[in-house]
């Protein structure tokens, strides 16, 4: 700044000479064009001499810092340099924020939250005509709903792998299943399932991912009618509905879905077999009391633990399929389901024991086995699904009230591991090690997966404390055929006082465990402090390929097809038909064109803009004030927006994304003339 | 695991009696309550033998996941272990999201998401009655809107400093305003602007929080009013408004609140006087050409680039708060408004030559200073409030269409600094260094506040880059009088390729510079993957002390004062006038009481519920299918809802919180006859 005495002594009218050259010698592109990574993006990094070295200064900071020698080796564990990735993703749920969380692992940054169930207007989503009949059509009875309570993410599968293509995830509240798209991570689909209306056994797919299961939370007439709850045992139904999913088209095809009518139990957590089980499904049937609390009777939570054991429910899924292909099924609600009488008849449906109060249920790796918690009872229970088959085949059933044939305990257990207590979900590692939440214990077990035939050879390994009372946790891949391993995260329900205060509402904490030495090791805190997230997968980052920007400039992303309402640039323009308006736009930096749109009062207008970029990042927002409008339209997108212009005014709309040096400028006005 | 064979040989009714025994061991009160802190927490941290010694595990780990020596001290200085605490809070906006983004420096970690202008299931927030009427008293002209653009959040002050007691932001595309309380994170209120129909300037508080300030941004006609375009110079207006802010209500007071009107010129950043400038204000004023694009003209971000100078504008606020005092107003829409004239008689209005398409305009901590961005001017320009004072005071002004007086560039402005390209928005630190974020160089300059008196003192030290296209920048308490330095957060605007894809629409930027040593240090790249961040504060977090429970049971977090809808345990039930029914409801691990409730369809219903638990983080939530109700209850909270039950039927409603090992059985029915 040696000039700047030299500058001070200028008059004003060089002043802006001076700004003026400026102004020539950058070129208007230049001003308009946002930069792109710089040559010497990596100055700050060319004082590096190899890697591993620890330098002097790290050990300053960390005695300044307090860390103590495993806090520095948890921080170069999980660091993860600018710049750098991530080796794993998990895609989180985000519990009653209705949403999908995906989180970077080690690092535990969250690259993005998916609206999924409730509208969110950065990404635009419910705002435009094409998010909003997503929304609709995935409504309640034609009511739309701005939330959901999401549950399990169920990623699609390919041989029982994950294939990184499409994500799935339940609304436990209003028995809904959604489906986001992996090649843009945006939801495209949500069904309200016709039969039930709470869930949770889902979103749990076939090791193909024909199907995705969607199993009755608590039990009630079919769709949303009326009974008395004196009626509990006729008018009350349980079901497991299996989506079919189309991979060709990346939706659901609720005309090729069907449901199994299940007795009024509650069914929990479901998971598909694979290997020598595929082709079955299990799930925990829990509440064979049929509790429901009320005058006189016992409160639900004390009602439903009377007897001491409850139910897993077994489903022959491919046999299913066939029944409803002969046409044995009723049509319910204009839904197929296969009745208990027929599911019976068919040799498809059958229970085994449980210990009580029953949460997770996982199908080990190589398919041979199924593990229950019943998470008052510290054991995991261990079925073996040969075991299961052979029961069958015996055909030495007992029955329940609803003919549902229930094999003996123990010709199917294979081993029970005593763990602790609230023992609630497991997961699987590539080391033969089978991990275990104990909610009640606020800890991970660690146990190893024996043999068939060798009981001895389960056994307990290891507890590690987490902070605070988990639910399910989630390993590498570790409900697939093939675990990664590596890291486990501990979804824990309770923060308490393990963070910054933030008020009465805290966050959940997710915990990064390291699984790959001899003892576990927790890594990391990490605060989710929007929703509550019940269940996560992770994997593979470079599973994962995504578009950076869409195939081609006038882009659907819900239809993922080229827009009949693209416009390309040249093509802009307003059309008019009586009170109907057409507005075809184009947005690139920095305007919008048209950039004056003139209304009257109590126009049908329709917005078709068309975001002509072909830069990644280079996304544009608009927002139309006063109106529910804010878009975000990615590089390619086109999108359409429909409002009536019901008050006279001048309405300012404008880019939302900060997109060039003159991103303020990027707006227009819309005149809306009294009527 | 010993005994797994002995296990396997027992009966079924054996297993039976070990899982009674189990629950006779564990009392009812064990199994419903969830766990707090366990005495075993920190084993994991027993090797530990003292602070700062690095391990070779460190080493390993670092060459095997290729970290360099720097990316070692940057890990070190960023990691907070498990149960630490970070230093520093930063309130981040969330831009087109709607929200306010929490999140601890260092490590970067999101503890919260704050909803503001957007509803929010996990929260609660928009669904319950009392937080519908915070989104409908914040309507535009009766129409609730559910999103927002919030842009800058303003920390209230004491004396100049962050007193962590209020927050505030704007939603820049509707000219609202909104306050949080720091008691409970929770927004309060949310005022539109008659005036105004977008804003920017603002939320930036007085020293003591008198006033929070809102600039029109886009010029319009006072409210919605309609005007043709042809009509700009007469019809179209800019304005300061100063909202009065109440600290022991908690909220603005929109009839104690003024605006002063400016030409319509478009508002952009703005600041507060502190120290010597106390009573002053100071707002980038742009677009002087007063471009709005159309057929004919050119585009916006051309016509508003045609002058080589914009405008400085500057207000006496204590003045104006006399002349409102006075009586000298216009009464425009219901709120008081000083026109150019009055203003100008009054002499508490004045403008200032700056270079073109100026951003930001900051007030050095001592208060002497203005440090003024053009963006298109590669120096920041800075303006001495002494010299701005002795030129009013000389008088010898020009004058704008409007009257407005003009002091001269020369005689107020004290130095200027060459930085780079597209310098944007300057914070300060400790050490007596500003920065500011180079947009179209995508880096942040360093640079020496000088003296008055002597220009040769304002001196450009260094520039590092950034990844990519940095908007604001936030320096701990780096706005306020006393800044705290130590770290810096680049908001950066694109992500590109910083981070694991995930589809078109990519994550914004935030990244840790650490501003201690000679040079700045890049620590660390966060991406934010909900909403685009404008600008943020952060606070000492040992300035935050929020509640962890509500003071009391029966709690009504939008007045702050105990709820007339409270119930007490045993006061529980249900009251029946005509059509209309209140529900007077409690909850507590794991009961919802009543947990029946029988209506008929085409009732008015009114659930009031009480979460009564004392216990930090048991949160209780309450999901109602079918309808619009997700409740967030936390411990003390009463809340209340109400609904048409205009569909019969059965409806489970539940708590979406995992509370207790019990928490899925945490349920009720509804039982909605047909009329």
């Amino acid at each position: 700044m040696a000039d700047s005495t030299e500058r001070l002594r200028l008059s004003r009218r060089m002043v802006l000479k001076g700004t003026g050259a400026l102004a020539a010698a950058s070129s208007a592109a230049a001003l308009l064009a946002a930069c792109g990574p710089l040559a010497d993006d990596d100055d700050d990094d060319k004082a590096s001499n190899g890697t591993g070295a620890i330098p002097a200064s790290a050990q300053e900071v960390a005695e300044a810092r307090g860390l103590t020698p495993e806090d520095i080796t948890r921080a170069v564990k999980t660091y993860v340099p600018g710049g750098g990735r991530d080796e794993f993703v998990m895609f989180a749920s985000g519990g009653h924020g209705g949403q999908v969380l995906v989180i970077g692992v080690p690092s535990m940054r969250l690259l993005k939250v998916i609206a999924v169930y409730a509208p969110e207007p950065w990404q635009g989503y419910g705002f435009s005509d094409e998010g909003r009949k997503i929304l609709e059509e995935g409504g309640v009875d034609g009511k739309v709903l701005t939330w959901g309570d999401t549950h399990h993410p169920g990623l699609s599968e390919t041989n029982g792998e994950y294939d990184g293509q499409f994500l799935f995830i339940n609304d436990k509240a209003n028995a809904r299943m959604a489906v986001i798209d992996l090649r843009d991570f945006e939801t495209k689909q949500i069904v309200k399932n016709p039969h039930i209306i709470s869930n949770h056994g889902g979103a749990f797919v076939t090791p193909n991912t024909e199907y995705i299961t969607d199993g009755s939370q608590y039990a009630a007439p079919w769709g949303w009618e009326y009974a008395h709850p004196s009626e509990y045992k006729e008018k009350f139904h349980g079901a497991m509905t299996f989506w079919k999913f189309d991979r060709e088209q990346g939706r659901i095809l609720p005309d090729a879905s069907f449901s199994v009518e299940l007795p009024p139990y509650w069914q929990d957590l479901a998971d598909c077999g694979k290997g020598p089980s595929d082709g079955w499904m299990f799930s925990n049937s829990f509440n064979v009391e049929m509790a429901i609390g009320g005058e006189g009777n016992p409160p639900v939570e004390i009602g439903a633990l009377q007897l001491e054991m409850d139910y897993m429910t077994v489903i022959n899924w491919r046999k299913a399929e066939e029944v409803v292909a002969a046409g044995k099924y009723e049509m319910i609600k204009g839904m197929p389901l296969i009745t208990i009488k027929t599911a019976v008849e068919e040799g498809l449906l059958f229970q085994i024991p449980e210990p009580k109060s029953p949460h997770g249920i996982d199908v080990t790796p190589d398919g041979q086995f199924i593990v229950v918690c019943g998470k008052l009872d510290p054991h995991v229970t261990i079925y073996s699904f040969e075991k299961i088959q052979a029961a069958i085949e015996a055909g030495d059933f007992e029955y329940d009230d609803w003919g549902v044939p229930i094999l003996r305990f123990e010709d199917t257990v294979e081993a029970q591991v005593e763990l602790g207590l609230g023992p609630l979900h497991t997961q699987f590692d590539d080391q033969g090690y089978a991990y275990t939440s104990l909610f009640l214990n606020s800890a991970v077990a660690r146990w190893k997966i024996g043999t068939a035939g060798d009981p001895e050879s389960w056994v307990m390994v290891e507890k590690i404390p987490v902070h605070y009372n988990v639910g399910h946790l989630s390993v590498c891949e570790g409900d697939t055929v093939s675990p990664k391993g590596k890291y486990l995260i501990s979804l824990n329900k309770w923060a308490i006082d393990r963070f910054q205060p933030v008020g009465p509402l805290h966050p959940q904490n997710f915990q990064l465990i390291d699984i790959t030495g001899e003892q576990m090791d927790l890594l990391y805190d990490a605060p989710i402090g929007i929703g509550e997230p019940h269940y996560a997968q992770t994997i593979s980052a470079d599973k994962l390929q995504p578009w950076s920007v869409y195939p081609e400039v006038g882009w659907d992303p819900v239809a993922q097809a080229p827009s009949p309402h693209a416009t390309q640039p040249g093509e802009e323009g307003v059309v008019r038909d009586g009170n109907k308006v057409t507005v075809n736009m184009t947005s690139i930096r920095s305007h919008f064109k048209p950039d004056q749109i003139f209304l009257k009062q109590g126009d049908e207008v329709t917005l078709n803009i068309t975001n002509i970029e072909r830069a990644q990042d280079a996304t544009h927002g608009f927002a139309f004030p006063g109106q529910e409008i804010q878009l975000s339209i990615e590089p390619g997108e086109t999108v359409s927006v429909t409002f009536t212009a019901d008050r006279a005014g001048v309405y300012p709309f404008y880019c939302t994304e900060f997109c060039s040096a003159l991103h303020l400028e990027m707006m227009g006005y819309c005149f809306v003339e009294p009527s």
